[in-house]
């Protein structure tokens, strides 16, 4: 069975997005700095149908994680936010489960993605994703409130981080209160230009 | 002219302190797992005046970080909370300056280390620091209280950051809204067991 893995960028001083997310503003202020690492990745440029970028380690890592996910779990505001964005032809190319308290009818987009509404909470929608995945493992997408949902409910086995040298100040933070006390091992870092990518399991 | 260092260890989720810091438990609940990752180095030992750890990388870099510091600057919380911890003969062997509102008489310990207390700010702390440490560099100590105005007053040169794979859940924060903004460049990173090393400059 795959592992369930939540695969995020975040700020130095721990935010997922910068301050006054919203429309046409997803990532939040000063937010798109965190993944400008991605911009120039052969693996990125790929999945957005562009043939571009360089290769490098950072592209072979995020091609990997692109490889490993047979499915997708997020949150309804980040799909709010990053649909229009994302186009006709997403870059998971895999379904998609969106926790939501909104009932929403399935959504077919090209290239293999698919969105489909979950409304019976976050351990449903990974049940669900681990089904649809076929043996392959699960990718948290985020947002952090939902990736915090699934720690909590000890649903996540391995968290993947990379970590931006920015001090955003305010925003969507990582963690939270309620994710204090869960143990993690870290089980391997890898620096690279712009970021520092940390592999952590969680222990249960 | 030696560099003003902030040398820090803290959790995944961003705290230096766990919750309820305090008389008796001056890092907090479970806070002290911050700092384990020190407790079996031989340099961290022989501050302690003890013969006693391993030689690792770690240990020499502890003892570079110990070495290039000509003075510390630091709270008054924070020596409130660790002048009896410290003892007779404290790790610095190097004058001391503690940014606080309470004018105390200078304090003279064992093995060069002194207290001398500075009533009109961080600003202060930081020149006079400059002064006494003969050229060799300053190390800001904490707490993250301290090293904040430090950094938004624009006093600090370099972070070493010692992050712990911890989530703490609450505590004192390492950085804050008021830190937002401060541009960082990474330099080095370092892996090691139970602790990732992340050395970075603050760009002006």
């Amino acid at each position: 069975m795959g592992q369930v893995v939540y695969d995020v960028s975040v700020s130095l001083d721990g935010f997922t997005t910068g301050p006054n997310d919203g429309p046409g503003q997803g990532l939040g202020e000063g937010g798109e700095r965190l993944h400008e690492w991605l911009f120039d990745l052969a693996s990125w440029h790929e999945r957005h149908g562009r043939s571009a970028g360089s290769q490098s380690p950072d592209s072979e890592m995020l091609e990997e994680a692109f490889e490993a996910a047979g499915a997708v779990v997020m949150g309804r505001r980040m799909f709010d936010l990053a649909e229009e964005p994302w186009g006709d032809d997403p870059p998971f190319r895999t379904p998609c489960f969106v926790v939501t308290h909104r009932a929403h009818d399935r959504i077919e987009k090209a290239g293999g993605t698919s969105f489909t509404f979950v409304t019976d909470g976050v351990e449903s929608a990974v049940a669900q994703a681990k089904e649809a995945a076929g043996g392959k493992g699960v990718s948290v997408a985020g947002g952090a409130n939902v990736a915090q949902q699934g720690l909590r409910a000890g649903l996540v086995d391995e968290i993947h981080l990379h970590v931006v040298p920015l001090l955003l100040g305010d925003g969507v933070p990582l963690f939270g209160p309620d994710t204090a006390g869960i143990e993690l091992e870290k089980t391997r870092v890898a620096d690279s230009t712009g970021v520092t990518h940390m592999w952590l399991r969680v222990v249960r």
